[in-house]
């Protein structure tokens, strides 16, 4: 008899790498985390978590199987302490992604690991790009204890690569003081709190400007989702962010997107995996519209 | 001197058989379970958990000890692995308690236990039965793996009993392409999501027209209700489910009714069990208004 | 080389103690707790937790590093068993806090507590004080299993003080009949299952009148708040009980408050002590406007 | 039909109260524990676990069952918060049973119930009565935080009421250098960190004398029984503490026991309780040997 | 740039097929679980956590990549309910394997798998297998709760292929009477408590008898691995098992064996697991001498 | 009034820094740690609940208050990230406590914080430095992932400041082929799996030769101690510990010592760091004799 090895693989994911449209793949650093780690859990738990969930979106009317080509590719092998040679393996399998006219779909670990991505799509895009910011925190410092490359300054990180009114920051509600001074004066454009106006950002941005939309999942309600670690109460609820991504992601030019800062292990319930699981799925077929 | 023992039963529901209106018992199998296993520890958490709860409801102004004539009989001892003989025993007590007038209120358990009440009732009273089904998923499935006893396909076993029109779902949220293609080709009657329509539902049923209400405590959201297997985002609020029962306890003519899936080990903090009492108390006292 | 001690604060509560204009302290205390007791370990999990929290607010774009005046003083050790020591005890804290023209703030331990401080302010403003009180539970009764001072009285010990129409309850879903009644009767305002009222009410209490807040974390929904003793569903959404105390603390008199009933040993997830921080940050923030 | 409500007794403990040679009751009460709560839950947890143990003993070739006649009466409803009411309900209560000539076991609950049957065993036995008690401490202290009627208290007081040379004390590995001076002043006769001296212990009682046998669950080890308060390391294995307490029951004169501070919410998986329900059933059927 | 998915195996169990000495599968079938299920997501929780454990063992200086040649084929896709579905399905497999000259190494899921393979076994061996058999448990009931097919039962269907003299157990300490007077009977030779009969037992079995070895790892004790559904307090030791099943395994014809009843989800330290795999480690290593 | 800040201290440990005769501090750093992080939280925890334990020992007669001079001067407040800034912080730290006369006692982090305060002792005492090393992990590889600054590399790092034969360590049960090989060449002086040549190995040492004593904690059975990230089977018990480090520490010179890899969160009993505390507490009074 012959037999092969079982694929660990999100469910549905399992096009062909040459005939996928979108790629996913995992990022499980977490090494900057400055309170709770444990992100580096998340795309693993996502990927036996999977399998419990259907492939297909009652609310989109699509199925993984059939309505989409995405190929995921695995976690990436990251060393742990110091993150810039994590940020260049990100970096490098990104690269190579976009080459080939894919859409790179990252699995976090912690925010810090969304600056591997977007270096690579500046490279092609340039100051082109646009960045949907989902997130309870601004991560807009110029450093954290010190060191610039931290999850609290990524989005700083951005800026600094694509200047102002660039990013488009949502549901924000933690920061310090110099952070939101940032963003009143302008640098980035921020709602706090809340989502309401997200049509009115995405009408300011030119239809074919490339998106990239990253979504740390600490923007919802920890009620709704606890597996994270850095918990901000009056967040957003499930049901928002999904119609806010879909609105992203349908008949816009979205480049490339990341799910980051699943924290299974703060979660005994399983709950926020589920639900991690089920907005990737929709985001995949929301992607591929 | 002389000593009882103490007896296990749910708060308030105290009364001998004989005088009861409604007659508690636990159905604690959950083998056909797909993903997270448990609920078998459902009813017994909840009697252990009522001691903490009132047995008043300020909601309904109603109490459990003065207003209300409930007997619980405790957990039947079912057998594991093939669901049959459980159900069986289930139907054997239900038929029991229907024969005498009384109401049966089951909780599960995992949702196939539902069939083993169903089947008595339609007995009794054939296809004029109407089911009110709370629920995250469809449960339509023609079959699981092969098999037509499952949790998954306990709705379909119902319909197969009493056909087109006589099922009516709330907050289904997951399920395959083919349980979506049979809710609207008419078989079922669903709302998807929510829980809005229920009073023109229940206007079009016969005033006279016996009820069974399922509640699949994962209708609920994940974050009020997170003791559950499989869990859902995107769900009822409490309150909302709630008023929803209400409405069709009162002044309707419901025979039975059943609250299944409360699977306590997956939430730590207890507040699923605790939510469970409540909604169980409410129920009761709805019932015998 | 000299160094010092750590001390153990609530973040940016290290003003000196003549400076302050509110003083923080620990009461852990739970030992009339009737279900599950580990309020206790409530004010030192906040003071360890709040290292990770900002100490500047969006919400009222104030910091309590440059815009507030806290100290905090730490735990009581006070004893087990029996509440007067214990009552006694904190009592003799807040008299010198009170003397010293300062605000008592009060980290519990179970609700009891609440009348070691009720009790002096009484001594100082007799019936001119008014008690803004949110809960779940009504903790009216005239006793509980025989005793007169457990967790479940406590607003009954403050109306013995206080007397008719100075209480003001929000948020209220859980009692006994009599209790009900209690309210009914008029002895106390109770808005039950929200706080939609509170603007008529703070109208209705002359502008000068001190008041004193007192704030069961239960009041919030379980959901965003599983880490205490007695969950009841159907609560209040963290933005609502922000709003409210927001709406309490400006412009009011206030002469004490405090925040009870986080038992961090009921959420793995950390998230209730997360949330049981940045309110108390808000808190501190708003009285000092 | 009729239908009878199911007891809440101890597997194999239904022999009616005439005929028991022992009566199992829980004592739920743990107000003065200084460290963390929670043992209220031990016997309830355990009557709860006892139905996935078997009857039969290997050890002992004994089955509750068959072998033993034993009565559960359930759990004592003792108030919260001061325990000498508390005290009072448990003395009654064993008062009867020892009247009726039958051995009281006690479920704690935290150690201090312990003094409300030896209180009533004295007022049978006076001087005559011998305390075999097994603890990782030594609770020996005058009073606690300035309370006489504490936990750490419990066998000082026993000694108050015995005094020198009635109480062997085994497995104590923490307490204060006073308790130590007590124990080396020969007031009691301690075996620090073991129980090697059981033997000459028991050769040294006269053999009608009766025995009292108090087992503090945590003189086992933590790995082995992590479900208690006040965790000490190097404790006894389970098999050596099974030995020794046959060692007692066997052939000796005991009249009465009890087993206490089980805390089963600390010990997520289960094995602390189950461990108490096997115990417990050594202990029943030693007893009726 | 091409991509190929990762592979889902146990660390170092990734040699092709064809040239595999063992097969390792994994059986998640838990659904006669009479106490806490959740044996189902042992394999996929071990294959996980593999990648936190080292190849080499300096027990036996030898490592899974350079002195083993094992293929890991991943997890069936078992029904859930009914058995006799999901033993026909490990039936099918290990016959393959079986027949390809092959050794099965089986990961439950609970114990009843066992007959799954056993049977394929018997085919090919006949009565010359014997079974050496590790467990708290005996196993040996005829029927549990009236089904046959039942983890409770799994050994005595074993006898009824075998019959007697051909089982060894070690390490028992749970059962009914009846399953003792089995034992006592002579139709399996069990030593209760303890495997340190172990060396006489295998020189009583002729040197080229084929063996199964089958390790349910609740006879470790639950010290040392909390996560199993029935935890027996006072087994064996890690170190004592690991002996036992190397003088098994070395210099002996050992055509299969199966550790089985790993329960993830009740050991949140995750040491169950941890210990599960380096178990598997040696076993596959001393397999392979 | 008056009121002063409480300290957050261990407890016993309060002794003016001028007078102290060691030094305790935290260095919660964990961010190479490529299993289970969380370390970084343990000398919180164990400060917080040092207040559960007394400060007597009754193994060594002496107290923490009455016999010994600590000081404990709280955590360091380390960047996250790459490692060297941290280590950096540890040495400053370390190097006037070693100035000073007094001796650093750190807890950890990870282990590779021992480096810093190693690389300062070299630098006082050469080659003459000892370490005594009780580990379940040989932490003698070259580079882990590339990176030569890990916890995995820790004693290698530290080979390579001292040379051979300076490093004596037990209880190591878990390696690669090459650190085994590494040890057997006699670099190192090892005893895998226990500590039974201690008395050998000191005897070997100049009596005058000054001591490093490094614990890392899951030297322990993991069965005593759950809580650390990387648990392996096999393991001292903890009175086998405390009597080999006593050994160390009386009549010898030692000159640091460190206790590293709590990490509290994976161990929801609370013992692991229950016996840390009480582990520590019999560390500082050894070393004060």
């Amino acid at each position: 008899m012959t037999l092969e090895a079982q694929k660990n693989q999100f469910i549905g994911c399992d096009k062909p790498y040459s005939q996928a449209r979108a790629v996913v793949f995992g990022a499980p650093y977490d090494c900057t985390a400055s309170f709770r780690p444990g992100a580096r859990f998340g795309p693993a738990a996502m990927r036996a978590e999977s399998f419990g969930i259907e492939t297909y979106s009652p609310r989109q009317d699509r199925d993984l199987v059939d309505d989409a080509a995405v190929f995921d590719v695995g976690d990436l092998e990251l060393p742990f302490g110091a993150p810039e040679p994590a940020l260049a393996m990100i970096g490098a399998l990104a690269a190579g992604v976009i080459a080939d006219g894919k859409i790179p779909v990252m699995l976090g670990g912690e925010h810090l690991v969304t600056l591997g991505v977007v270096r690579e799509l500046v490279k092609k895009h340039g100051q082109e790009l646009r960045i949907i910011h989902f997130d309870a925190h601004a991560d807009l410092r110029e450093d954290y204890l010190g060191s610039p490359l931290s999850h609290a300054c990524v989005l700083r990180r951005c800026w600094d690569l694509l200047g102002d009114g660039r990013i488009f920051q949502f549901g924000i509600r933690s920061g310090t003081r110099e952070e939101f001074q940032f963003m009143k004066a302008g640098h980035v454009k921020t709602e706090p709190f809340a989502a309401r106006t997200l049509t009115e950002a995405l009408a300011s941005i030119p239809a074919a400007a490339p998106l990239y939309l990253t979504v740390d999942m600490d923007v919802l309600d920890p009620a709704e989702f606890p597996g994270t670690g850095t918990q901000e109460a009056g967040g957003l609820r499930y049901a928002e962010l999904l119609t806010a991504v879909l609105q992203v992601c349908r008949g816009r030019h979205v480049v490339g997107l990341d799910n980051v800062e699943l924290c299974p292990g703060l979660d005994p319930s399983g709950r926020s995996t589920a639900l991690a699981c089920k907005f990737l799925r929709e985001c995949l077929l929301a992607l591929d519209h």
